[in-house]
C-alpha cells in the first residue's frame, strides 16, 4: 500500500460523553507517532466546521492541554447536530478537505454521524480525490449495532448506578412510610442505560434496590406497574423504580414525549412525573423523582477509567487504520473470550452501521421483566471498572479548553 | 460540676445530608474517649426509635464500620420526619431514656428536630431527671440560624457547583442554536443552593455558566425572567439558569409546588418545567431541564471534605459539651476571622434556633438580581474545598451498613 502523506482532520457530532475528548486525545497523540500525517485539525462544531472551514490546528496545543482532555466532558471542538442533506453541502466539504490537503478525516460520533462520514468518503472517490474516512463511536446509549460498546456507555453507566445506589440509601433512612423514588434515566429507545442502573445492587443482593427497571424493550403497562409497586413496597416499605425515557406502551407508543415533530429528533422527558401520576392515584404512596438529565453524559467527574482508556484506544486505533489504508470504516470495540475482561479493537463497514440500532436482548432481562440477569452483569460490569483521577480546582473539577488557534482560511465564505 | 455517668444514645432526624453520619461517626469516637460515658447507643429512626425502644448498640461496630460512616450518604440509623406532639409520647420517649439509663441525648437534625430535643430536654428537667442534651446541626438548606453554616451544606454545594459545570460544558458544545439549559436545585425557601451554582464560574470569568440565578429571596417575574434570558442568549448563544425549588412572585406566591397539605410539609418540584413554559412560549429557544432532586443531599462520592471534617468535629463537640454540664445547646460553628478560612465550634441555645430561618443576605446578590457579589464567594468557597476518598467497590461506592445489634427491650411497647 502506498504511503500517503498530508494532513488530517477530527471532527466531532452529536451529543457529547463523558469520555469523547479522549478519544481525541487518543487521534491526537497517535497521528503525532506517524511522519505521513504532517498537520493534525480539528473541525469547529463537526461539519458546520467544516462547511465553514472553521479549522483549529491541534498540534500547537500543549501536552498538558491534551492530557486534560482525558478528564473534560463536553466536545472540546465543539459539536453539531447537522447532517450534510444538499448535494452542494457535501461538495463544499471537499472543497474545504481538498484546500487544506486534508487526506485523513476522523469523524467521532454516533449512526447518523458515522452516515455523514461515509457521504464524505463516498464523493470523495467519485473525484478521485484520495482521502482516508474513519469513524469513531461515541454515545451513551449505547446502541450502536457491532461494536460490543460504545465509549461513552460505561461512564453514564457508572454515573447512573453511583446516583441510584446513593438515592436509594437516602430514600431507606426515611422508609417508614411507604416512599417510592422515581429515577428517570436517558437511553432514547433502548434499555441499556436505565439496565445500568442494576450495577448498583451489591453482589448477591437481588432484592436491593433499584427494585424496578423499566426499558423500552419491554411494553409498559400502567397496571402492571401499579402491582409492580405494590408488591415491593409491602416487602421494603419502599421502593425504587428506574425508567427509561423512552418507554413505549403495547401499541409502540411513546408513554411520555415532550416534543415529537419527528421520531429522531423527539425530545424525551417526562416519564418520571408519568409514573409518578399513576403511583399517587393507584397506589396512593408519597413519591419523589429525580430526572439526572445531561449530567449522565457530563458527569466526567465520574467517568468510568475502563471507559475513559477505550475511548482513547478507539481514537489510536481510527489513526492506525487510516494509516494502514482503511477507509469507510468505523472503529469497533471487542470483548475477548476469557474469563477475565480485555477489550481490543476492529473495524466495521459504514453500511454496517447505518440505520441500524442495538437493542438490549430481552433474554438479559428475568422474566418479571423489571430486572436484570446474570448475562447483563457480566457484560456491563466491567464497563464501570476504576475511576478517573480528575484534577479539582478550588472545589469543583478544573476542565480543559482548547486555545483554538484558527487555521488560515482557503476559501470563499459559503452559506450553509 | 459534678460528673455525670451514665449511658448515651445518638438520634438523626429529618432529610439526610452526604455527611450527616459523619457527625454519627464523631459523637461515637468522642464519647468512647470519656469513661463516664458507658455506653454508647442509637436510636432507629429518630425519636421513633425512643417512642418504639428501638436501640441499637454502637460501641459494638467495628472501628471500620465507624470510619466508613464518614463517607456513607443517608442516616445510617435510619431517620423520620416524626414530631413528639402529644404529652404521653414526651412521657413516654423519658421512660426509654430512664429504662436505659441515657444521660446524653445528640440529637441530630435541622430546626424542627431542635424543637423536639428541646422538648425531652424539658421533661427530663421537669421531672427532675438528669439528662444532657445536645443538638447537632445538619441540613444541606443551610437555614439554620446562629451558626455560620450548616454541615451538609458543602457537600450539596460542591456537587452543585460540579454538575453545572459539567452540564455548562456540554451545553456549549452544541450552542450554534439558542439552547437554554434549566437547572433545578433544592434549597425550600432559601437560596443559598441556588447561589452555591455560582461557584461553577471560573474566577475572574464572571460570563461563565451559570449566566442566571434565581433565589427564594428575590420575587420572581416570568416577564423579566424572558428578558434576562433573551439577553444571556443574545451574548452567548446559549444560557445556563438555576432555579430553587421555592421560588415566589411578588405576592409571595409559589411559582410551582408540586403538593402542600401545610406550608411545612410542601414538596416541592416543578419550577425548572415552570420555567421552561416561560422560555418556549415567549423566548422560543430549546429548552432542556435537569431536576437534580435528592441527588443534592445524597452524593457522597462527591463531598466536600472540609465539609465531612466539620460534620465530624460538630459530633465531636456535642459530646464535649455535654461531658463539661451543657444541655438545651446546639452545636454551632464559627469562622475565625483571618483571611485563611477556620472554623471552631460553638454552642446556641435551642431557644434561639427553633423558628427561626436563616435567608441568604440580599446584599450578596449583585444588582442584576441573578449573580452573586464576592460576598458569596468569599462565604461559600471554602465550605467546597477538598474532596472525601471514598472507596469503589466493584466500579460503584462502597457504603457501610451498621450492624445494628439490638439493645434488649427493658418496657412494654407502645402505640406511637
Amino acid at each position: 500500500m502506498a504511503e500517503l502523506a498530508g494532513n488530517c482532520l477530527i471532527g466531532q457530532s452529536g451529543g457529547p460523553t463523558a469520555v469523547v475528548n479522549a478519544s481525541v486525545a487518543g487521534i491526537v497523540t497517535e497521528a503525532l507517532n506517524h511522519g505521513v500525517i504532517e498537520e493534525v485539525y480539528g473541525a469547529l462544531n463537526g461539519v458546520l466546521g467544516l462547511l465553514n472551514e472553521d479549522l483549529v490546528d491541534l498540534a500547537s496545543e500543549s501536552q498538558q492541554t491534551i492530557r486534560g482532555l482525558r478528564h473534560t466532558p463536553g466536545a472540546a471542538l465543539g459539536s453539531c447536530r447537522t447532517k450534510l442533506k444538499k448535494p452542494q453541502d457535501i461538495e463544499r466539504a471537499l472543497e474545504v478537505l481538498k484546500a487544506h490537503n486534508i487526506r485523513y478525516y476522523f469523524h467521532i460520533g454516533d449512526a447518523d454521524s458515522q452516515e455523514t462520514a461515509q457521504k464524505i468518503a463516498e464523493a470523495a472517490k467519485a473525484q478521485g480525490y484520495e482521502l482516508r474516512v474513519i469513524g469513531v463511536p461515541k454515545g451513551i446509549d449505547n446502541d450502536l449495532p457491532v461494536t460490543d460498546h460504545c465509549p461513552g456507555y460505561g461512564s453514564a453507566a457508572k454515573f447512573i448506578a453511583t446516583t441510584v445506589r446513593e438515592l436509594s440509601v437516602d430514600a431507606e433512612a426515611l422508609a417508614q412510610n411507604d416512599i417510592v423514588t422515581i429515577i428517570e434515566v436517558m437511553g432514547r429507545n433502548t434499555g441499556w442505560l436505565a439496565a445500568a442502573s442494576s450495577l448498583a445492587k451489591r453482589r448477591d443482593h437481588p432484592n436491593d434496590p433499584p427494585h424496578l427497571v423499566y426499558v423500552p424493550e419491554n411494553a409498559f403497562d400502567a397496571a402492571k406497574f401499579a402491582d409492580d409497586v405494590r408488591r415491593i413496597l409491602k416487602r421494603e416499605k419502599h421502593c425504587v423504580v428506574v425508567a427509561g425515557e423512552g418507554l413505549v406502551d403495547k401499541d409502540g407508543n411513546y408513554v411520555a414525549v415532550e416534543s415529537s415533530d419527528n421520531a429522531a429528533a423527539a425530545q424525551f422527558g417526562g416519564v418520571g412525573d408519568h409514573l409518578r401520576e399513576i403511583v399517587e392515584t393507584q397506589v396512593g404512596a408519597k413519591v419523589r423523582v429525580a430526572r439526572l438529565g445531561v449530567a449522565q453524559r457530563a458527569a466526567a467527574h465520574l467517568a468510568s477509567k475502563a471507559d475513559a482508556d477505550e475511548a482513547f484506544l478507539a481514537g489510536q486505533a481510527a489513526v492506525k487504520a487510516a494509516i494502514n489504508g482503511e477507509t469507510e470504516k468505523m472503529v469497533t470495540l471487542l470483548r475477548g473470550d476469557g474469563d477475565h475482561y480485555t477489550c481490543e479493537t476492529g473495524l466495521t463497514a459504514f453500511a454496517d452501521i447505518v440505520g441500524n440500532v442495538k437493542k438490549l436482548p430481552r433474554e438479559w432481562l428475568n422474566e418479571d421483566g423489571v430486572s436484570m440477569n446474570f448475562q447483563f452483569y457480566r457484560y456491563a460490569t466491567p464497563l464501570i471498572q476504576g475511576e478517573v483521577s480528575v484534577p479539582f480546582d478550588n472545589g469543583v473539577p478544573a476542565f480543559i479548553r482548547l486555545h483554538r488557534e484558527s487555521v488560515d482560511k482557503q476559501l470563499p465564505g459559503y452559506e450553509a
